[in-house]
């Protein structure tokens, strides 16, 4: 059975050489406390816990599946015990505040972690992913009461959290919730309505489950504009810390999915359930998309933890499995045949799945930074610095969640490619890494919400192109330093046209908007992939240019590694940029040939 | 439950309109009992065979899978009996010889079949379909003797049949099979050893399973040169046509696959079992190879149906569900929201599903024709006609197959999409689609295969160009004649460039691989995927003249469905087609980015 090894020293590359977050932690106020040795520490240890605790339970989590029984569900064999061992080592409060019992480390912190946990296990992973979500609301939302009831033991562990949003009439048209909430005598609420697609919704992981809930007050506006956010836990809070009475909250069913099965996904009833409003009336929206792009970084995991996990895989594969010669000549004579990976095809698909992983990687950990600056906002209440990161940050989000979940879904789909038919069995692992990662461009906004996300709101209508200038003259500034590097020149000559072609595109596709509202739902999609590209090959050259920097000041023990990220952005630059240049093609055209067919006429039968 | 419609308006399109299959039928010797009101009639039949037999079953068979007990292998519920009603109907031998009971119409009329039932239930069709491969392979190079014993039982689908040729060490490397095969005194043989991927080695559909293998005899040179082809039946054959002893062959285990679980994959064991040599010593690999061409036209329809499937059901849920307001404006007013039809990029992803279906559709039925003509070159004897028309259909093919499956599983993925959520979710079959269709690109030789033998054998090796310059030859020509079409011009510049292009393209990768061996291997997947974009393209623009030619010629109660063409066409060459220009990019890029980082170099963990 295949394992999973944490990729330690690609991350430490980032971390330590080409992002300096030892420099940005001292930056941070919270910072004080995630020095080098302290990050160094948990990084290895996350590691081995993901490595010998989660990655074992990855498949026997899949065949196995949840089960529900009189409303109850039941995780798989051996979640119980490693999420016991999860709470023991402390994993869940890493980046929560110290003040509610948790370790006050930086956010990027919690983001490195879900990395290596959600890669070795994804369906694990998601239990305490979104207790996390509960927990930013609360912290950001609730009142002191509510940070002591709740904050407190999801903190430890202890308790679970949800985020309840979908209904059955609406998923992304979150206007449309129906659920009710009646206030009651006691100042609680009563709330009735069901609610779909709710991951976690139920497990025997926790003694208690804290759902954050999407409900109407009676009168309230039609739309978005009349949505409250409730808390509503599984059991009533009782005395001590501990739990009272059970509530009127009930999993009604599993929804049997294409994957990620030891993930609960649970229909949710509530029966007029007593639940306590969280943050202004009617502002339930705005309060549960504030934490909005931190919580898609953690979801943008789901393209890169895929790419890492299917690329290890199916490189120990290309090296054991024999079939054919090189084209080039017998590269194993004594051999029946050479090993897959002495072929140019077989290396294209290694290549494109490490390209993926290790650029996918340095977008995330490059927004991580920018998350720990607005995250200290918020600790601050500091109202400028959190607009500054969050716009910086608001940008960046849907092109990691949107791009980057796409392209994991590539490159676990040529991790089966490796394996040739052997990937269609299931016990080698790779067609479940298709099928959980199958779920990433879906939920948390599907990509096609990303892309309209981007384009629509996040570059046309709040900064007019503003965005892509702002961020284009930082990759052009970094490509220009690079200019009369031998070895760098031609990445960098590349990068610094693509920062001019990505503002040419977002001005023209502006003007012809302003004739043809269809234009932006129309090229959202390519605008989106377009922007992926080229922000990862500025990801790339960034990589390469500290990798040529390290092999010019003298070669020691890491030469291999840094000689393998020249050779890497190489090989991204020339073989998988070039898409950038069919969807700046593609967005342009016009919208007549998406719009002409009226909806009958886009079938004929009979 | 979602149902499939068979597409019959635009098989009929392209049969009667496009193709001109009247015609090209009475060419055909076989083609005199093909008139146009037996086509017809036969294409409505299995239309309705197909929707109201097949379709019911297809998510019940992946729910239920096969079963393995006593090794003997048991079908999914309701296939037995829809199999009965395919053996009533005489499906199996529509396209056989008259002379061992079938019906003798083209082999173009088998595969117009198996597209719709492939697509209605793809599990079932692999049953008939691994029948076909070993009648085809009986009817090319059995003895008369063997044609009376195994082809007419074949032929009446009394019988099933499988192909042999995997082994656990070795699937696409056949020169690694070690399967042995004995003579003994009575002129049979004894053969031992284990096969593994056997799709249909058992089941309960049929009294007797005949297998094709691929074994060797004592002292055969090694490699591919030493391989005999076999048939092993399950029983051996007994008095008048029915079965006698049960042979020594098994069904070791049933793999457990991401999709196609109605389909039972075996593990087969050969315990001395009795065979029959068929065809010459040691040539078992060119008489399994024979058909190998017709075979993937039928695989290639797996790319294909899953799109249109996927089309389907994506465009029906698009037209009810409802999410948001069209950027455009209100669409529907008087609902709480617009249907997702009326959402730019939704259409986007409904129409390349419908661009691949319908462009996919168009390319297998051009390449049926050839494929009619080969099969007369090979009733004739005619080796003159099966060169010229295997070169053409060779050339073909693993386009075909490469390209169209790639697509398909595309096509697949944006009908999950279309779904939001909810195309996670089992119930609504989208999801299926997608792991049914995984397999495609896998089986039958991958995609890597497919482009080995595109461009190194039959682009390279074989013509040195000349493939390419033919086929050019004929798409150049024929959009010259549609310059000065007001609205086909532009369509038309486009093909011509891309047709003078390829040219280009093929002469720099041959110059390049006279220097370094590995350009082919690097180059082979671009090749293709830019290889089938422009076939696509050259039957876009075919599809599009002809509805444009009909147009013009009065509107009549068709009107809406040409438009749609032309539409159609349209949204191919401005959204889709352009991808072949990052395709050109990349296969031109330098060996050296993917062979320079050594194997050891390809990760670094700790």
């Amino acid at each position: 059975m295949p394992v999973y090894k944490a990729p330690l020293r690609d991350m430490k590359f980032l971390i330590n050489e080409v992002f300096d977050y030892p420099g940005h932690y001292q930056t941070l106020a919270c910072g004080e406390n995630a020095t080098p040795d302290i990050v160094e520490a948990i990084l290895n240890e996350c590691g081995r816990f993901s490595e010998e605790v989660l990655s074992p339970l990855y498949q026997s989590g899949d065949q196995e599946g949840c089960r529900l029984e009189n409303s109850e569900v039941t995780t798989p064999k051996g979640f119980k015990d490693a999420y016991d061992q999860y709470v023991m080592g402390g994993w869940q409060g890493l980046s929560a505040p110290e003040e509610y019992g948790g370790q006050g480390l930086p956010a990027s912190m919690g983001l490195f972690k879900q990395e290596m946990m959600g890669t070795a296990n994804w369906s694990f992973s998601m239990y305490p992913g979104l207790s996390i979500g509960a927990m930013n609301t609360i912290v950001l939302h609730g009142t002191e009461d509510q940070k002591q009831t709740y904050l407190v033991p999801l903190t430890e562990g202890r308790w679970g959290g949800t985020m309840c949003l979908t209904e059955p009439q609406c998923g992304t048209d979150l206007g449309q919730v129906k659920t009710k909430a009646d206030p009651q005598a006691d100042g609680s609420y009563a709330l009735t309505g069901t609610k779909i697609f709710i991951s976690s919704g139920d497990h025997d992981l926790t003694e208690n489950i804290v759902h954050i809930v999407l409900a109407r007050l009676p009168d309230a506006p039609k739309g978005t504009k009349g949505i409250s956010l409730f808390i509503v836990p599984k059991f009533l809070p009782g005395a001590d810390g501990g739990v009272g009475e059970r509530n009127a909250v009930n999993c009604g069913a599993l929804e049997k999915k294409m994957g990620i099965k030891a993930s609960a996904t649970c229909v949710m009833n509530f029966d007029g359930a007593t639940g306590y409003l969280i943050g202004p009336e009617n502002e339930g929206l705005e309060c549960m998309f504030t934490f909005m792009n931190t919580a898609r970084i953690g979801t943008a995991i789901q393209g890169v933890g895929p790419a890492e996990l299917s690329y290890q895989w199916a490189l120990a594969y290309a090296k054991e499995r024999r079939s054919m010669r090189a084209l080039s000549g017998k590269k194993e004579p004594g051999q029946v045949a050479d090993s897959l990976i002495h072929h140019a095809d077989v290396r294209r698909m290694l290549l494109t799945q490490k390209a993926i992983a290790e650029g996918g990687r340095a977008m995330l950990y490059y927004a991580c930074k920018l998350a720990d600056h607005m995250v200290e906002g918020y600790n601050e209440g500091d109202s400028e610095k959190i607009e500054k990161y969050d716009d910086k940050l608001g940008f960046l989000t849907p092109i990691l969640k949107g791009f980057l979940t796409e392209l994991g879904n590539e490159a676990a789909n040529l991790g089966v490619q490796v394996f040739g038919g052997h990937g269609y069995i299931r016990e080698h692992g790779m067609e479940q890494i298709v099928r959980d990662t199958r779920i990433a461009t879906l939920y948390e906004g599907t990509t096609g919400i990303q892309a309209l996300d981007l384009l629509g709101r996040k570059v046309l209508l709040m900064t007019q192109g503003g965005a892509v200038r702002e961020f284009t003259f930082t990759i052009a500034n970094f490509a220009r330093k690079h200019l009369t590097s031998k070895s760098l020149r031609s990445l960098a000559i590349e990068l610094l046209k693509l920062s001019a072609q990505w503002n040419l595109l977002t001005v023209r596709i502006m003007l012809a908007a302003r004739k043809d509202r269809d234009v932006v739902s129309a090229a959202a999609h390519d605008f989106l992939m377009y922007s992926g590209y080229v922000t990862m090959a500025y990801m790339w050259l960034r990589q390469a240019a500290v990798a040529q920097d390290n092999l010019k000041n003298g070669g020691d023990e890491s030469t291999a590694f840094y000689q393998t990220k020249l050779a890497t952005a190489e090989f991204y630059y020339e073989r998988l940029l070039p898409r950038a240049q069919s969807h700046a093609t593609s967005m342009l055209s016009p919208t007549r040939n998406l719009m002409q067919i009226t909806p009958d006429d886009m079938a004929f039968t009979g």
